[in-house]
């Protein structure tokens, strides 16, 4: 029978949304105000699921210590306080919508854990926009 | 791969639980104090959640800007600062419980989005009591 | 010196917005949507503080189980899942604005409460739109 | 076609995550403060979700009401306002982590419905750390 | 007798805290990671409140539609989706902190409200920090 | 013209409420459930508020960055994972409800405050039930 554990972060970022091979008045058009050509920001929140079976001696499925570490090596370290446009490798060319932050991170968290642990990712752009992804 | 995006909106009206074909009895009995004779009122919080595959150009499900749009011209137009057994055509003779709600909001959001994406509706009629229906 | 002591409730109920001795047209352009002749409704967010001297013997300055009882004996079971303009004497030719609630709510909760007591309301009408009274 | 209903309740406890028959050293190596000997404690949010199909006459897939009250029965009545090592039959032997009392609680509440309904169990232990279970 | 009336409104832009006369070390040593070159962001969250007392008539302190048109006009289009530091004249030589932007903010709704209304502003930088402003 | 500054913090404690000098009878029917001999718990969420004049050079009341290392050291570290009644020095004897914790916080932290510094603290031990204090 499985359980899921989640662990709720967060990190505050600048990016504009753009795609490099548009025009200015295309990339105006589709993306609007996210345009903006000295980016804007937003404060992300993070909840990171993990999905498997409890252990029986200790009745955890995962520390969330262990989650909580992981969230601030891969995420927060990497994410925080910067502009992810210019700040990152990650979306230097790959353009950061919400969803494509999701499926970044996502990546990022897979390889650290264990194969069969099940992960989710749930990225909370502002109160009322928010992304899903399960690698799925 | 798929990814869910989903955007908050909400509403406020008035409504009242009654089925016309019981005594007042028997509805007063079902309902209690939500078949109030004059009506009561929520602000409903409503979470559209569409999930489909990112476009590989824009990064993009779905610009939430266009969910933002029709769920503001097919549920909070029709039913915001209104009430829901006299003002509106589909609830003049369905019983106005958050279930009917959402899957009266389901069937006017689906006829709007393309047939690829996939769609689930979450309404809180208050912070305590939510439901959520995906048309399956 | 003083602290407060804060308890959180909630009620739920229809209302309108009108002037009886406007005419419809001015009632419509004053109040707009909140006019709407068949009610619409919230959930009512309500904050009552105590203000006063902590009992050095308890350590409380008010049981807020007696706050509570308070708050459901004079609100909830006069407003919740009432139609205020209709079925409460305290709306009945007053415009149940969130300014008159919060007044009136304050001069329900008043007399109940010892008089070196001082008194707070806050209502919250939605989650954006929200009233506050001292009595001062 | 199925819908979801959820009720949001909760429950303040004290808790210390220890396993019987390890040392002292390895309780608190594996589970830090948690093991801390004279306990901590939290305010545990709980969302009891059910699933099934709607009554087509009532328009409910279950009252509110009802599972209100079987919260109440079950779980607040039980664990609110105890510690859940001491004063409870569940963890006299069984480790109190979040996962544990998750199932804990949907066996609990898997009891008092009908078969048809399907159930799902949320609860945070605080607003970063929560658990969810499904029996599956 | 007075009463306040508040309402919330949101934007999300990207800023960096750098004094221009100080050394690159020094900003850094002063701001951290806010000091970040290349910006990072933030979902501003903003309560505008406005007290004095309540017309008899209407009910009204002040219809909150008129502060919702004015918090658009003065803030959102001002500051929503844009670089504070780049791309305002009001931060181009003052360093946006959440104090001085409180203290514009103020400044701008001030100026568009009657004498007899006192303003207190509320800036949430994020969940964690958050300043308050009463132009006192 | 003054700003205030605030800081969100929380800790997970355990405690009950008991007066040493009276029955257990007495202690039962004043303080219910809370007087439970094996400790119940809370996650207390804490809000510290600093209020003074703004640094024209760095546009900083206080660096929240200070306030988050003093809550952490005084606050935190002494609290959180704690046994309020057993574990602390503070409340050794002194009834640990949330007025009293709100005390002596306030005193904790005034003295790591520079005197120019007003000092207010909220602390809710439920998201319903709250106190706050400025020491006046």
């Amino acid at each position: 029978m499985e359980i899921s554990v989640s662990r709720k972060s967060h990190f505050n970022a600048a990016h504009r949304l753009n795609v490099a091979h548009w025009s200015p008045e295309k990339n105006k058009e589709v993306f609007g105000t996210c345009n903006n050509a000295n980016y804007h920001g937003h404060n992300y929140d993070l909840i990171v699921t993990v999905t498997g079976e409890i252990d029986e001696e200790t009745g955890y499925l995962i520390d969330t210590k262990i989650l909580k570490d992981v969230i601030k090596e891969e995420i927060e370290d990497r994410f925080d306080h910067r502009n992810l446009n210019l700040d990152t490798e990650e979306f230097r060319t790959l353009n950061p919508t919400a969803e494509n932050i999701a499926v970044v991170i996502w990546n990022l968290i897979r390889k650290r854990l264990n194969n069969h642990l099940k992960l989710n990712i749930k990225l909370y752009e502002t109160e009322r926009n928010f992304v899903e992804y399960s690698g799925n």
